[in-house]
């Protein structure tokens, strides 16, 4: 059976007890995350989410990249939310390597140059965080009230710290 | 009571139930999704994933990106992922709008010229999750052998079909 086969019949089984068809696309309690795409974190789990509530932006790192800040100015600007919890977390791949080393890699596994991505690796996940929170704050397209924080998340315990 | 203190208090009680420490950063099935941040998606609910199974990307639209392959490119180089599963879903907010609408709403709500943002709106949810696919299977930074399908949501239903 085929990965793709796997989540077909995984998909079926949930659609079993689905009972969602009533949601809008509109966050019900009208803030976004933005969160590392790392198996370890379910936002939805570790943050208590319920379907409907909050928009989920997630990438490498969990930085507040150019493309999670086009989603965050479509969630505010379409979708009404007024909020954003920028969540970094202990044990990250992007805080292991540097660029450098995963290029080297690229080279080696694809045999090609990565020499144009920039991975937004960091030394430390609470400064990248901060960064990703200030990013918000400093963007032209989102209003003054727009309020962004941030927080780190621990895979050891599952508990998330406030970031200054 | 903020935001915030609302997800801290949530995770509190997230963490009394936690038992996943002995978790690594490489996924256990060995693929990564893409997929949309839209709040009626739940792709760990809908596919089936146990906690650290897959990698899951998140953003407006659903869309290959340059920082969704930049992510997958982390994802396979680092973590040993050998695919990826784009999932464009019903209903979709960046299939409502097109770009000059949404910056148009910019110009309203922040007073800004959002040109220089690329929005990634589309017509048909069905090719945006194949050209989603095209764009990783002709990156240069993943090798021939990283394997790319798609798959469209139903909001209305939890099914997934396959896009051929």
């Amino acid at each position: 059976m085929s990965v793709g086969d796997e989540l077909l019949a995984a998909n079926a089984a949930y659609t079993e007890s689905f009972a969602l068809a009533n949601l809008t696309s509109r966050p019900i309690r009208r803030f976004a995350v933005v969160t590392c795409m790392d198996v370890r974190l379910d936002p939805v789990a570790f943050l208590g989410l319920a379907p409907g509530d909050a928009h989920v932006i997630r990438n490498a790192g969990g930085v507040v990249s150019d493309d999670a800040l086009r989603s965050l100015v479509v969630s505010h600007t379409l979708m009404g939310t007024q909020e954003a919890f920028v969540i970094g977390h202990t044990a990250c791949g992007m805080q292991r390597f540097t660029d450098d080393e995963i290029r080297a890699r690229v080279a080696e596994n694809a045999g090609v140059d990565a020499g144009a991505i920039q991975f937004f690796t960091f030394d430390d996940v609470a400064e990248s965080v901060r960064a990703g929170v200030r990013r918000i704050q400093e963007s032209p397209y989102l209003p003054g009230s727009f309020a962004a924080s941030g927080f780190v998340y621990d895979v050891a315990s599952g508990s998330l710290s406030p970031v200054d």
